[in-house]
């Protein structure tokens, strides 16, 4: 079978199981979850075999440590795998709930019910935990869901996988509600992008390059998180010793996640005060400091940062600073350079917070607080199946609730238009 | 300058206008909705008198009657244009709407809050009141707009653009909130779909060739809606009197639009009474029947429904029926051929009717009244943008909500994540 037909033959079977999943009761789809959670962790030994077959060939092709670490599976990573299942079965179930239903002047009753999207494409890299976490968060909110790891993990997957789907076929549900995608081909991928009858959504976790070939090449709805150039923003008016805790928090707690801080914004009337302060204990974390030319007067020897700079996701012990003359040249700079994330001011001026929760109109937006709140399970979500930088459908980190759509249901007895 | 260029220095300013945009008061934008208003019944001679050059080449491209009629702007139209203006104006502003807010175990308030979306392109067909009513709607949700109507509508639309950027400017408000591009050019459409980073949604109006076209084209997300094959279900246990009427209005009462129904399913228990019932009131209706076999042997001469009946929009006087042996062969037929727009059951039995809203997925789901109600006016949403049939962001009638998306707040005291 040539490989578009292959997929299109999954995706259909992925959608026909989506209908029977739609209707599954919260009390069964727990009762997946948790025996998925005892499967895997029964089948552990199997599992850290086949993932040795995918380290052996990482060590041969001479993958980055960091990778392989990426890509291991040991027994405590598999206890977490299915602690994840079983903190997902605990959450509320966001289908069918009715957000709101009114009566209308001729009697019709109408009202907007939580409903799952139905097929949802998981594009993903090395990380083997994301297909059991992906597949925990899709099937608790009723939707069909077809995984698409990378070749590294290829074992990996496939025995994750085939545990999965064992215990689906089990509990006597359509294996086809989950479904690895472990072929060699890689013209899988666009394949499966191209399903927009079949597939409702697709979402890619992973670097910038497989976001951008994902978005390029779907007729899918895609939802999309480029990167994370998050600010804080340390206003005249902010206590001083708070700003350095959440700035020091924010950049050196987890350097390497979305969440961190990139740029740094003083305002110059507390910047003689402030930019000595945090430079100190930036050092003292081992974080490079790249400052503007106001900022190079205030510290000597403070390297230069470039316009580039201003753009820049490190993801590393690496911060820009600027000195800003004003709130409005804070704000300019973030929506110059900001990429939608996460932005957060640290001031004691009420009306100061305000203006800045209203006017920045990033996916997240903070008021004395550390950015590395940004995501779902930090800001109660719960669990998060990852986090959008644009505006449509979900603008910030998931959580189940993004999984669903809503219907309109309408009750009328006999109502007819006039 | 290119057109491409040309496109994205319009775009770059809507998205700086939609900064403004994003922070005005309701009463601001009331007062701006109401002055356009008043602007186009001002303008009511003008806008006929640059209407009359569109419909004079249509004329002469002998353009049918029913486009050229859609394309006229009379007094009266022009005058519905300014009421719809007003009634935007009326209806409650969703920005700003904090749609919860909770506290987290380390004393953060998280809350998720309203905004724009940012710059919406409208891409329509003939009808030139699309441009006033779609830039209220997107103007009173806070959003810049961009609209391209089709250049048989060139001169009315530049008019009415002409005469609502005159109001920007009088209220000292940027007139990039609103922009109509009437190039000649026709690869404006193919470059604005290329402009992600500036537009972020994108709202096709028109034929099904328009929709398919912009959504293979564009880089931005686009609200996709197809066709509307809407599905009436009479079930054994229904009131036949009440199903009468109710598949007579939702057939009759104007047929060329999407929520008008194009099948009829009826259960086999009711059908000797039923079918020459209704065959008989549709038929005085002047209603073209084709039926499947079981519907032939009850009324003699029926015509015949292939296949292509089954997937039909017809938009026009003709139904197609079948007689199905259970629920369960109706909601798979609606599974099969259905448009995920708007299904109907008609039943007294209770049981049924929970079945039906909780299997069927459509976008609208109806018990016992009118498909002809799927409309955002009719739900009571107050407008409607556009239907959509995918269920990415909306599902369904669009309203004023829809053309927003919802940032996270978070209230701090200092917290940092440890």
């Amino acid at each position: 079978m040539a490989i578009g037909e292959e997929m299109l033959v999954l995706a259909r079977a992925a959608q026909q199981a989506s209908r029977l999943l739609a209707t599954l009761s919260s009390a069964k789809k727990n009762e997946l979850l948790l025996a998925m959670a005892i499967a895997l962790e029964d089948g552990s030994k199997q599992l850290q075999a086949e993932n040795e077959k995918d380290l052996t060939r990482a060590r041969e092709n001479k993958m980055a440590e960091a990778m392989v670490d990426r890509l291991t599976l040991t027994p405590e990573r598999i206890r977490e795998m299915a602690g994840g299942l079983r903190e997902v079965a605990a959450l509320p179930d966001p289908v069918g709930e009715i957000t709101g239903m009114w009566l209308r002047p001729n009697g019709i009753q109408v009202g907007r019910q939580r409903i799952p999207l139905g097929v949802i494409g998981i594009i993903y890299e090395s990380r083997p935990n994301v297909t059991a976490d992906a597949a925990g968060l899709c099937l608790k909110s009723g939707n069909a869901v077809i995984l698409r790891g990378g070749s590294e993990a290829i074992h990996s997957n496939r025995a994750i996988g085939a545990i999965l789907q064992q215990v689906l076929k089990d509990l006597e549900l359509p294996q086809a509600a989950l479904q690895v995608v472990t072929t060699s081909d890689r013209n899988a991928v666009t394949e499966l992008l191209q399903l927009e009858d079949q597939i409702d959504l697709i979402i890619p976790r992973g670097g910038e390059g497989l976001i951008r070939f994902v978005a390029e090449n779907s007729k899918i709805p895609v939802i999309k998180h480029y990167k994370g150039v998050c600010h804080t923003y340390v206003d005249a008016h902010a206590d001083l010793q708070m700003a350095e805790e959440i700035c020091l928090n924010a950049k050196v707690q987890r350097p390497g996640v979305c969440n961190a801080m990139e740029t740094l914004l003083i305002h110059r009337d507390c910047a003689a005060e402030f930019l000595p302060q945090i430079v100190a204990s930036m050092e003292k974390s081992g974080v490079e400091l790249r400052g503007c030319v106001a900022a190079q007067k205030i510290i000597p020897g403070l390297l230069t940062a470039t316009e580039e700079d201003w753009q820049a996701e490190y993801l590393d012990l690496i911060l820009a600073i600027r000195i800003v003359d004003s709130y409005e040249q804070a704000r300019e700079h973030i929506e110059t350079y900001g990429s939608l994330h996460t932005e957060v001011i640290v001031t004691d001026d009420y009306r100061l917070s305000q203006r800045f929760l209203r006017e920045i109109n990033s996916s997240v937006v903070m008021v004395n607080a550390s950015s590395r709140f940004s995501d779902g399970h930090q800001l109660g979500l719960g669990a998060e199946i990852g986090i959008s930088t644009s505006k449509l459908h979900s603008f910030g980190p998931m959580g189940l609730e993004d999984l669903t759509t809503r219907k309109f249901i309408v009750l009328g007895d006999g109502q007819v238009r006039r």
